[in-house]
């Protein structure tokens, strides 16, 4: 009866579509403010010089004609020209940039960087400009570097699996790619047709199967970057083992451009999975979560390759605005997106059968589907990857923290949040209350959890609210306050609730020995 | 036919005993002469103060009654109690140390450096001391830190696999205390019984499996080091994902010391496999071997643990030396070694039978056999682990190189080293020559090689006609210099054949900032 219910076909819905359009292409029909008018205590620092129409003849030179440059300078472009890089993809951070660069090689970036320091112009590194914490915009007139025209793939050793490639190439295109040739990209996430692998290396992007394919700190072998002062490291080793001095590419990964321009990456990728299954589960309680997380892991050992929670109230947002049906008839207090990849697909079926019948029989969840093609594996996927579209269109903004915390703890956070917003007379039904709802849901076999709170408005009340409460929250249960998204602008004033003073003091040091004229990323990150 | 021929029970044969004795607990028949004396152009360098018995004393106040101090100013103290800090596990390195410390916290590893750091008393970090590079004993008289005594396991969080220990806890007893929650330390390798967590760290030792469980780049989540100055970094977190600023424990993964001594890490470890099954085959040609690779990892994919290489005169060593019994009849001139870890013993040995007999039926390999039981399990790996071992009895040193290199060309440098010593007539069967025989082997599956040359004695002229010759040929076919074992003493000198000036260059910049006096590991690594 059980594996009969398991195996049950998912009434289809339609597949919402698609997180993945190219971002370049939209016209912004609502600007945020700019956000030097909503971050008040911000001020352009005067030791950057203004860009000037010498510099953009200098900059002209360097690019030549295979590269592209935006300038603003010039009256005859149009100023929505600059928007698509002046205004992140939340559309809540918006920058007054005058300048945008998309150098094609290595030398134009070091040569860019080289006068951009000489002349102490102020930068920032964009790769697809879907990172979510303010990072990959300017705040006032930064000049921005976009890795856009950088998008070769330069070599695949079909025995290794390594793949040497530009910075600039599409998260999607590189896996592509590496899907002909039954290999796989080491990382995968919402956002992969928009977000560049430089962009995913420089915020240490972790998605949808770090649980399985491991952090990209182990992935990425080789790197070339180009330092402020224009120097290039070439340490674009495609080799597994290389231990001879300082592996000073891993200060790279994570430094959100803090440090210099990623320009090529050497990555090792594993075999593509030639079996792929999926597992929804109906939850009736938190505790239940954790011990489907335990069987789970028993017994799916080396083949799972994601463990996701999601919330009800994220899944009545799922229902209401992406179109999908529910793959499950009633609803529950959680659900749970179980995947495995192996290469044997009747070893896998035996697994994940022997799981799901496993839990029905402990009572551990109430119900559950199983995948029975690639169709069905997508609907029930989109329940997780469409959340934050959904969210996107159940009111006018929404506040995100990206947060780690111990598992036992990780979903008290968002009782804790909406009680405090009910408290506080934020949250309700009516239009007069700011909060619509509060949703938590996030790649829970990694301990990270997306807190999300809906708006209708954007309201310095909830932000008041809200901060530095949740960090202080996630500080005391020993959490992280940024799982994968990084600091950028949002959380520079808070690292302190993740990071030592000490730690916090060297991150400004070694800034000072990579930038010592700190035109990289001003105003963002520590 | 085949697959009887490869499950045919395997004679027993002594396991060779052991590698992992205790080291501390040797007393040294033939001490090797002071590194000092044989290389020449090293000289102490005078900025560094010498020890004075007023420094012993204020060691002794730090340490106090449950550390541990050996004091070779000391008149009663035997000479002999420092040669176990002084004297490297090839017994190839002798320090000159009078002074070794074993702290027993944090706390005062923090006041030892930040005492040597204001005096100016250089100081060597040590950890089990079986290193292979020279690394971990003075070269003059460095004050050795060893972490021996701090070697305990503080926390183990049984859902996510988070354990958090002291730098000097045995590998084996770190794995050891996992096996019985049912999980393991993501790192095994020869030296388990001896090499501290710590030192494993502090070297980005690879070892067996990495292959498997990837970098320590990726399992280690949180560390805590002390700087020169005394200064702690306290970043022990035990999130799979903290992406809040620089990631600056990865710079102390793989610097041997050079930066800081780590004293804490908290590492992600794999649940332990219900079931692991060894191969060991028997391979015509080279390019058979490349050919097995590349079928190992279409069949084995998720399950597969390790691909070991071993050449035919490492065999013949390890039937000499070990007392171990071929596993196969007839001699080949490969082996390979290949391993699967997994949770599911049934579909486990049908992925690996299923691919014996596609090696066999494609003659890629002439024959194999597959471990019945634990014990034939240990007696296949002992072909491989008791080589360097082996090596060490068959004459009275070795010269031993760990590189990395593109999988194609990874054993010409074995035939290529071989004819050049004998076209140097170094290498015959007669006492006259220095060389006995030139050895391969290593973990294939990761493009590590390990190079041996066995001398009847250490020879200046063997030296000269190896060096920079074998590093020359690895960087011409881009590899790396050092795979695993670190640069140390050894490789100090050669560093540049892997590393660009300008990453040498930074390197020593960051070293400035670490430790603007120096006084970590000095005449090493870069
Ligand atoms: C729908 C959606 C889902 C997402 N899911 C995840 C997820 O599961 N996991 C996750 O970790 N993130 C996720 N993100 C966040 C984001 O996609 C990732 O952080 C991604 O790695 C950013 O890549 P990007 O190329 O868009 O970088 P950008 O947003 O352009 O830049 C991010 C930061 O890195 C810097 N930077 C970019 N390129 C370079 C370079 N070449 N050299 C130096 N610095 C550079 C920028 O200055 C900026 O500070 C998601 C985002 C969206 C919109
Ligand atoms: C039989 C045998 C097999 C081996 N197999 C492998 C293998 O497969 N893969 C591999 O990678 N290596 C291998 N090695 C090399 C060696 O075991 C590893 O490098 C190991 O990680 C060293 O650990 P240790 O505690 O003995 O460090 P040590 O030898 O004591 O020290 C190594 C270096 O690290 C520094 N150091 C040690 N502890 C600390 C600390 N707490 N903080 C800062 N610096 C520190 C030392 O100063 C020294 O420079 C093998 C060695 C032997 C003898």
């Amino acid at each position: 009866m059980h594996s009969l219910q398991c195996r049950r076909v998912i009434p289809f819905g339609k597949l919402s579509l698609s997180l993945h359009a190219p971002r370049n292409a939209l016209r912004f029909v609502h600007k945020p403010a700019f956000t030097f008018e909503s971050y008040k205590s911000l001020h352009r620092d005067p030791k950057y010089a203004k860009l000037s129409e010498q510099d953009v003849q200098v900059f002209k030179s360097i690019i030549g004609k295979d590269g592209s440059l935006i300038d603003g300078l010039d009256k005859s472009t149009d100023p929505a020209d600059l928007d698509a890089f002046n205004i992140d993809w939340m559309n809540k951070y918006r920058g007054k940039t005058q300048l945008a660069l998309k150098p094609k090689t290595t030398q134009q970036v070091s040569e860019i960087l080289k006068y951009c320091n000489q002349k102490k112009l102020a930068v920032v590194p964009q790769g697809g400009n879907t990172g979510l914490v303010g990072g990959s915009v300017p705040v006032f007139d930064e000049i921005v570097l976009n890795l856009g025209l950088m998008n070769q793939i330069h070599t695949f050793d079909e025995i290794s699996g390594v793949i040497t490639l530009d910075s600039g190439v599409i998260l999607e295109n590189a896996d592509n790619f590496l899907a002909e040739k039954g290999y796989m990209f080491p990382l995968d996430l919402g956002a992969k047709g928009s977000c560049q692998v430089g962009g995913c290396a420089a915020t240490a992007a972790g998605g949808l199967r770090l649980l399985r394919y491991g952090s990209l700190h182990g992935s990425i072998l080789g790197m070339e970057a180009v330092l402020p002062d224009g120097t290039i490291l070439d340490n674009l080793v495609t080799l597994r083992k290389d231990n001879t001095g300082l592996d000073i590419k891993q200060l790279f990964i994570g430094s959100e451009g803090y440090l210099g321009v990623i320009t090529k990456l050497s990555v090792i990728c594993p075999k593509r999975p030639s079996s792929t299954n999926v597992a929804f589960f109906g939850v009736p309680s938190y505790e239940n979560v954790l011990k489907a997380f335990s069987e789970t892991r028993s017994h799916l050992t080396e083949i799972l390759s994601a463990f996701e929670l999601m919330d009800n109230t994220s899944q009545t947002l799922v229902d209401k605005y992406s179109g999908t049906q529910r793959p499950l008839e009633d609803e529950h207090p959680f659900y749970v997106l179980v995947e495995t990849q192996g290469s044997n697909k009747e070893h896998d079926e035996q697994k994940i059968t022997a799981l799901v019948e496993d839990l029905l029989e402990k009572e551990i969840i109430s119900d559950g589907v199983l995948a029975q093609d690639e169709s069905q594996l997508r609907v029930l996927w989109e329940r997780r990857e469409g959340i934050t579209e959904c969210l996107a269109k159940a009111g006018s903004g929404v506040y995100k923290y990206d947060v780690s915390l111990p598992l036992p703890v990780l979903y008290d956070l968002v009782n804790d949040t909406k009680k405090r917003l009910i408290e506080f007379n934020l949250l309700d039904d009516t239009p007069e209350h700011p909060v619509i709802d509060v949703v938590g849901f996030g790649h829970m076999g990694d301990g990270n959890l997306h807190l999300n709170i809906a708006v209708r408005q954007f309201d310095k009340r909830v932000e008041k609210c809200l901060e530095p409460w949740v960090y202080e929250w996630v500080s005391r249960h020993r959490g992280s306050i940024s799982a994968e998204h990084g600091l950028g602008l949002l959380k520079k004033p808070f690292v302190g609730y993740s990071k030592s003073k000490e730690m916090i003091h060297l991150m400004k040091t070694l800034k000072n020995v990579f930038d010592p004229n700190g035109i990289m990323l001003p105003y963002k990150y520590v």
